[in-house]
């Protein structure tokens, strides 16, 4: 096993210290359940040359000694097969199969909902020089203003928390996504909720929820790692 | 190992061979995964009487000599306990944990959309003695008429189909929920497909979906035991 630290690849926000993607965050997470070294390098949504070495435009990016990979879930490959004898995000090859749809059902129901509730308030933490190519990017897929795509957030956050029930009725039976113990699956949800917590002052949870719970456990591991973060303390 | 006939008391409809629960058709596909031995007795709504014995109401129930089980995931422990040199339902711990969010998934996800899309044509499938009990129980459970329940599932099925998105994605990247070969989290999402097949012409899925491919294999899977099923077969 080498000593070779991992650079993290990460985007930040008007601060370097303001760490928003989800993306980023479950990878962060990832290398500390590996317990790997690593080192984080901010990176804003205009700087594409500093990552043209991956071949492609976005982060996260990790680069292990001459291993360069992208992509969140590739990542996570990599790491579980590299780092074998550290302790596993995934639990074997049917836990891996499992976490893949954890993972689909986080990327295509709790990040557009949360966008709907919060990416106006991303914009507002963007670092000057990414705003208008956020703003116009984000703006051309949704085919509306940031404002407009937030502005019903107060009747849209009573579906976003109707879209949690399976992980509140799983919540009910187990700590955690993966059971005893947090993983990949665990990592990936989290994370969407950090998204929120880094940037936006509109609360996701209520405080009797079984999910708030289970996100209070997830924000005080690795030794408060995710509650440590630049955000917002609701 | 002894070489005890398990049984299983099964929802069964107007003819002993039409059996449409979801739950008991979980656990019949867990049987045959698990390569046990097993025998089913048909069972209606209104026959409380005949599972007394178990010290609930509803199916699915196994006998497995002086054992008696009851709820679908008791069930599936149980197996996955006591036959565990045989194949594994869950793979492993991590698989288990992560099989119990696939099952809360489909449970306040698709049973509830498929339950607007079909529940009328359950009642015309029912037998005679179980048609009133059920339209009274469930007319009280949803406030409404069966027939006022499924009436907009043309507009209804878009939404449906929706709900399918992160399932969509996983199977864009392996063959089962479970991997590389069906197990539990299959099996559970596959039965409410099969609850439907079994008594409603109308339906779920349309032949280029990816989902719709699955549930062929699904289908075909124990020799065809899901397509050997009395239903329809579109």
């Amino acid at each position: 096993m080498s000593a070779t630290t991992i650079r993290l690849y990460e985007l930040a926000g008007v601060e370097d210290e303001l760490r928003f993607s989800p993306y980023c965050w479950r990878v962060r997470l990832a290398l500390l359940h590996k317990g790997q070294p690593f080192e984080t390098v901010p990176w804003r949504f205009t700087e594409k040359d500093a990552i043209a070495f991956s071949g492609q435009s976005k982060v996260p990016v990790i680069v292990d000694g001459d291993r360069v990979v992208y992509d969140s879930w590739a990542i996570a490959e990599y790491l579980e097969d590299t780092y074998a004898n550290c302790p596993s995000l995934f639990g074997g090859p049917s836990g891996k199969a499992l976490s893949r749809f954890v993972t689909d059902w986080v990327e295509t129901v709790l990040h557009p909902g949360i966008l709907r509730l919060i990416l106006v308030d991303v914009h507002a933490h963007l670092h000057q020089k990414d705003k208008d190519y956020f703003r116009r990017t984000r703006e051309e897929r949704f085919g509306m203003s940031l404002k407009d795509l937030c502005a019903d957030r107060e009747e849209r956050i009573v579906s976003f928390r109707n879209d949690l029930t399976p992980l509140r009725h799983t919540l009910q039976r187990q700590p955690f996504l993966a059971g005893q113990e947090p993983a990949w699956a665990d990592y990936v949800t989290f994370s969407a909720f950090q998204w929120a917590r880094c940037v936006s002052p509109f609360p996701l949870l209520v405080s009797d929820d079984i999910v708030y719970a289970w996100r209070e456990r997830m924000l005080d591991a690795f030794n408060g790692e995710g509650r440590k973060a630049k955000g917002y303390s609701y």
